[in-house]
């Protein structure tokens, strides 16, 4: 039979009729011929309350703890559906991770799947049992200690799932309908998309379009798996996030992203010189600084300016990090600037690897509505600006329109 | 290093705080130089919530999946129990029953331990690790499913490591601070007991004084693991359940118990002939009516009269299987009489087992205070009576009295 894989978020398995809800599109499915893994999160509120515990117990908490104890809010969520799927006629059984078993690596918190057992499952699936309920967001470590691959990991188990089953398609029920050409809260003629190549999809979702996790798209476009991305509270197809070859007709730009709270930091006339770079970021990232953009100007004299962008939360981290730099003379500047009032604009789209002149349509689309540009890096399928924080809606809107994003492609 | 078992039932591990302090307590232990293995139970009300879940999706739920939810309430106690020892600076980690691993039958919702795999834990203790905080209540079958012990199954858990890893003491923390000699709500003068025999606690157990789990007192008994009642709200000694060779000098009557909700039923005029006993109890069985005391009449012309005791709330289905039986011809009365408004009141004592004269004793206590006495059963260290309910407080106290049991042995 084919396979399907279909994972439920939180606010999908909030309670027992949001899981019966979620059972009834499940039978469905196995209706329509499917053998279906059902990959489940823990209901909504549970995992904050199991971590709040966690942190309240312990100060320096042991990751191997609390993994074992917020690992169990999909257990129990994952034994309710098996339940519910019974009692509605459909043969079902829970799985949890040990018991796959899902192999990750011992990075407790934030560990990774190295390996998913597929043979109890499939040897169920021949028996005639329809659907194998499986507890998202964890597995178990060499050591046979319980492992959770950190918040949102749920995502990850169902794409990886996919690809061991050889998934037809992975469907990821959540509290959204699918992904837009950008937040409908900016631009209200935001136009859901049908199909979204892997590429752009990563593009987006690390520029903030937090639907889905960053992990799972990665995985999901090595091992080929188609994701759709639909909510549980709809009766709709949502978005299909898929190979390129899949996407016929493509626009040029797919959807215009946006990182609202960033920051511009400046070192002024920096000593020029081979390895100034690495004297530069290594220490930032040895302290958590999470660096997207940077620039360099022309040298003159020896010296340079070095202009990057970070998270303005991290900024007095930063700050700390490069006067340690200075001090102990890894590094020499005149001066520090941060501008903390700054926002990102990016457009993202497989179709600008073939199409010239669409950064220059954005710059000029910017330009009408007088937004300054402070910064700009390019990539392969994506174009970014930093502006000034108080024009961000204004761009937003002013991209959306040159692109005709509102428009079917 | 000497080994001791301590068990936090769920009132002792309510809450953050109240975990706690149980850890407090096994720090103390750990720094009296024992390696400790704690067993945990769910925080209070947290198996009934899970429980709850259950019943409401699935009216008849499969206990499989039923135990792989109910379950994942102690695991999480045992994290952050594990977590708050940490803490306190003690070496601690946690072990859920496949862990360990805790094999037992695949008799879901009632499984039975078989086995306790010592290795794992015994390593961690010689690698210097002092205590292993164990999920109580659960295990895995053959099948690789979690499994629960049923009701009260952390105490049965905790006495079951005790016997494995040959532990000097198990300690059963509960909300009360011992085993008495009698109820103090029915009789003020009742007094905590120092020591008391297995088999002591085993008919006091099965009669009502529901401290401990009939089920671990067996186990403890045939193990001959010494067992102490504690409070876990108090910093006191507790109640010693032991092998009768540690109890020096002992009273002939240890304690009073009682039931108060019991029925007498009576078959009249029964055909008497080889096999009716078999054949009035046989359904009473079947339809799971817990039959207790039974007395049979000298026959008369082959018929006799058959009474026995049950719950009250079994006196419907007692009714019902009987006069089925009746129907079909396996049995033959002329009249069904049941008396819902008895209680029973037993003695209890190792003692009586070498001195004459006690049951008499009992029976003129109660002739003294005008209660009738409707039926009688003894067994080597125990006489029980059913009463009028409306005499069971003075029955109690009469008793308590008459052997003294408000003075120390």
């Amino acid at each position: 039979m084919p396979r399907l894989v279909m994972k439920f978020g939180g606010t999908s398995v909030a309670d027992l009729s949001r899981i019966e809800a979620a059972a009834a599109r499940v039978r469905r499915e196995v209706e329509a011929g499917h053998d279906v893994i059902v990959v489940v999160s823990a209901m909504a509120g549970k995992t904050n309350e199991l971590v709040g515990w966690v942190r309240d117990t312990s100060v320096l908490y042991d990751a191997r703890e609390y993994d074992a104890v917020v690992a169990s809010g999909e257990v129990v969520t994952a034994g309710l559906m098996a339940l519910r799927l019974q009692q509605m006629g459909v043969d079902a059984r829970s799985w949890q991770g040990w018991q796959v078993p899902v192999r990750t690596t011992s990075a407790h918190g934030a560990a990774r799947i190295e390996e998913i057992g597929t043979e109890a499952i499939a040897a169920r699936f021949a028996q005639g049992v329809r659907v194998a309920v499986v507890a998202g967001f964890q597995g178990i470590s060499a050591e046979n200690r319980v492992t959770t691959l950190g918040r949102g990991g749920s995502d990850t188990t169902a794409v990886a799932f996919a690809a061991a089953f050889d998934a037809e398609r992975c469907d990821i029920y959540t509290d959204v309908d699918g992904i837009y050409t950008t937040d409908p809260r900016i631009e209200d003629r935001a136009r859901k998309l049908d199909r979204i190549a892997y590429e752009e999809m990563l593009e987006l979702a690390s520029l903030g379009a937090k639907v889905l996790q960053t992990r799972s798209v990665e995985l999901a476009m090595r091992y080929k798996v188609r994701l759709q991305v639909l909510s549980s509270f709809e009766d709709k197809p949502g978005t299909l996030v898929c190979d390129e070859e899949e996407i016929m007709e493509s626009k040029v730009v797919s959807g215009v992203a946006f990182q609202r709270d960033e920051a511009k930091m400046t070192l002024i006339s920096v000593a020029d010189r081979p390895g100034i770079a690495a004297a530069i970021f290594g220490p930032l990232a040895d302290a958590g600084v999470n660096v997207d953009m940077i620039v360099q100007n022309i040298s003159e004299d020896g010296r340079t300016d070095m202009t990057f962008s970070c998270p303005v939360a991290e900024v007095p981290r930063a700050r700390a990090a490069l006067e340690t730099a200075m001090a102990e003379g890894h590094i020499n500047y005149h001066g520090l600037d941060a501008d903390t009032d700054v926002a990102k604009v990016s457009i993202v789209g497989i179709g600008m690897r073939s199409h010239a002149g669409v950064a220059q349509k954005m710059f000029r689309a910017l330009a009408d509505e007088g937004v300054n540009i402070k910064v700009i890096t390019t990539s392969e399928i994506k174009t970014s600006v930093l502006i000034d924080r108080k024009y961000l809606e204004l761009a937003v809107q002013a991209l959306h329109d040159a692109f005709e994003l509102d428009k079917a492609g």
